[in-house]
């Protein structure tokens, strides 16, 4: 798409200075920006690399000093601004029908206006809503239910009678409803526990690419609406994972996991089994969280420890060599003492 | 399935209180059962939340006390019993044929009744068991030999020569037989190290969603018997992973590691190249394993470290703030003794 | 392939003693290779494994001594011939043509001898270099350009518009162009901020399987050239990866990071967002990075820290239970000093 930059003004609530019919044809980094760009200085601080950049078009905030010879657009939410610019520059997904080559199963039930792409897999039950955009090689399973309006990247799989509600997008080769890891050794191997439960996905959840969720081995695995998760998670069986949590790339938990509302973590961090991390807490990157966590704690380390303790201890750590050496050097001054005190207490007392 | 409470109550060898004609439905979490599913409260302890539950019938040990009002299945061993109330209620796949999308090279061997989900790729001269079934999109190379009775997810590969044994269950987009991850520096470039062995997954193996594991440089990879694999786990060339082991989500392998007999791992552990892990031996999650680990040892920590050693190093840490505050206390007190103890030398000696 | 003793030795400039008519089959580890079979005894060290081999030919080093009753071929530099070795034992992929259930875009544009397996998909515009191998169930979105003779394998996904160069190689399961992790919470959720930016993977680089590369807001994520990715590494919008980057599995970045060339990365380390770590510097294993890394440091540990730095500490955390031990005994002895002082202070002095 290509917009004049009054277009852009406009939508933006921008006060316009310069050409108003400049063609803008991509936002860009103001370091690779050229002429036809839109670049981004969010601040002051932004002004050396926006003089710098041959970016044609310059998005700034309000209180922003002149840039002579660039089209420049003032806003007074700079942020809000560059966020609303990027969505006028997303590519949209048109319905394109369904490709000849998914196999659909003839018990589906496929909404109005759904894109299916080609060799998409639809098996028996399967019940997917209006608007919903179904990339190439997607697997869905028997008895899965997916809400209006959502998004599953090409090679995703969701097996069997995984629900996902609406609004939802799920990236590529992410795989929602795998069996939970559960197994009990008896005599002489490991018996596995069937894993009869599901995964509930509920609205406005975005899922990144090659993502593991587990069903549950009885009742559901359950995604809160709103939740954001990055790439390459690993969540386990019966975990129940709030609204609005935000779960960041490598995470990974055990069984029985619960994360309250408005939990975040850190990327590579693991949760171990049957724990609760309360409402609005945080948990480091690379944290290994042994316990659970109050609401509004932040954690950190392995194990996990409350923030303020484990820098106090990391800060401890770091003055132990040297610590080591005084302490050497005290218990030769102790033994010094000791042999001067014997001295003095050989000397013979007055009476 | 729908089973009465007698069926079920036969099939368990239990003790039947209550309507034998019950119907039951589902297992379902003693929270969300209704009167129609069945539920487990495995000890006294779970007295309240089973009082709690809407479950029509409940599943408890042999000397749980009464529960009036409901259908009781009273069983010697609960957990056992369990496990084989959620073997009925699992689905098994029956064989559907081959369907007509997937694509098998005419030289491919298939076994009798096995499933082929539609858009399947099996290549030139694999040879696939009797009573395998093998979901939609999965691709199966050229030479790869596969046991009866395996069953392979949706998006699976295999990849050319790998082997899986019998009974094996390979999950959703799994990758086995991947390059090794092997270069050499040479003048200006890495030069990669070709990866001509292979990957062999013996009887029994579990795998879960989304794990690598590399063919060897020569020889092979192998995945020991009745070993059990968690989602998003990287195991390396050359690996030699025993049997009946357990290994959760996560972990991670360099090059030519032994994993002995029955060892367990926790999540998000690995292990540097080259080192062998005793049969029996326990990882903890997320430990960082940077030498090798005797038969029945457990270690955890980064490096990972015997399991009593990193104890005492973490409780000690956790004292260390305090440590070096009297530590700093007693730097003065051994400065004011040393003073005192100055002007008591200085006294003159009696003689 | 087979090859005789004499064809090997040729190639490899070595120097033959034994048969050179023997017929060779396979290159295969000591331990498990049979008469047909060349094993590689790489210095003196190996002799009792090569000793007790039942390889029919050995590759050794020059100054190898005898090993009566094999072939043996010795070369100057061992570890450039096995390599040689290797290639000429490895499979090439020769171009199949594009299968008949490939879904290819009319406007897309395939190069010449490109294989293209079966049930791909290539959408709009899409552009593939000569001789590329594009294995089956593989997705290149619209957009997407990918240089001459690079491979992918099966289940691949490159995401709409992504840029490979030549010689690529990217292994099964990898995506290659997902939306970068950004979200802005407003009100009362998160707000996604669209990710229109791409991923521009230079040549000859190396992905491994189920590996996840995310596009950049805005402009482009980079994959210097001669860089190797290995298993299911997470790599963040608007990373910025030097050339010859060596980046073990499962490591992950969050967003804006820059690897300088020539970085080495250890297993499941991390790196935090908006880091710079110079060139040649080296990541320790499950290092979680938290501040930017000068050229050719060393770090390691949580957060990272240069190596030296992070051994003493180490060392020092050993002794730690220790010295607590001694620390008290020494509040007793310094206490017990104090008294000893005391008595001495009462006593009266000489005047």
């Amino acid at each position: 798409v290509t917009y004049t930059a009054e277009q852009i003004a406009e939508a933006l609530s921008a006060e316009l200075i310069g050409e108003p019919t400049r063609a803008i044809d991509r936002v860009m980094p103001l370091e690779t920006a050229s002429a036809q760009d839109i670049g981004f200085a969010e601040s002051e601080k932004y002004r050396s690399r926006a003089e710098a950049s041959a970016a044609g078009t310059l998005l700034v905030p309000a209180d922003f000093t002149e840039m002579p010879g660039r089209t420049v657009l003032r806003v007074a939410a700079p942020r809000k601004a560059f966020l609303r610019l990027l969505e006028m520059f997303a590519k949209s997904e048109a319905s394109v029908g369904i490709h000849a080559t998914a196999v659909i199963d003839p018990s589906a039930e496929i909404g109005a206006d759904v894109s299916i792409g080609p060799h998409v897999v639809i098996e028996r039950g399967a019940v997917i809503g209006d608007d919903c955009r179904i990339a190439a090689g997607t697997f869905i399973g028997s008895g899965v239910r997916i809400g209006a309006q959502t998004r599953l990247g090409p090679n995703v799989c969701l097996l069997a009678d995984v629900v996902v509600g609406c609004r939802c997008h799920i990236h590529a080769g992410s795989v929602i409803g795998g069996d939970g890891f559960g197994y009990q050794w008896w005599q002489d191997h490991h018996h596995k526990v069937p894993q009869i439960g599901t995964v509930i996905v509920e609205d406005d959840v975005e899922i990144g690419c090659n993502v593991a969720i587990d069903r549950a081995t009885i009742g559901a695995t359950v995604i809160g609406a709103g939740t954001k998760i990055d790439n390459l998670v690993h969540l386990a069986h019966n975990n129940h994972i709030g609204r609005n949590v935000i779960i960041t790339a490598q995470f990974g938990t055990a069984g029985s996991v619960t994360l309250g509302d408005g939990v975040m973590t850190g990327g590579q961090a693991g949760v171990a089994d049957h724990l609760t991390i309360g409402s609005g807490a945080r948990i480091g990157a690379k944290s290994g969280v042994t316990s659970s966590v109050p609401a509004n704690e932040t954690v950190w380390g392995i194990p996990a420890r409350p923030m303020r303790r484990i820098l106090r201890e990391l800060a401890s750590l770091a003055k132990l060599p040297d610590l080591l050496k005084t302490h050497r050097a005290q218990q030769e001054q102790i033994a010094a003492l000791q042999e001067r005190i014997e001295l003095l207490e050989q000397r013979k007392p007055q009476d």
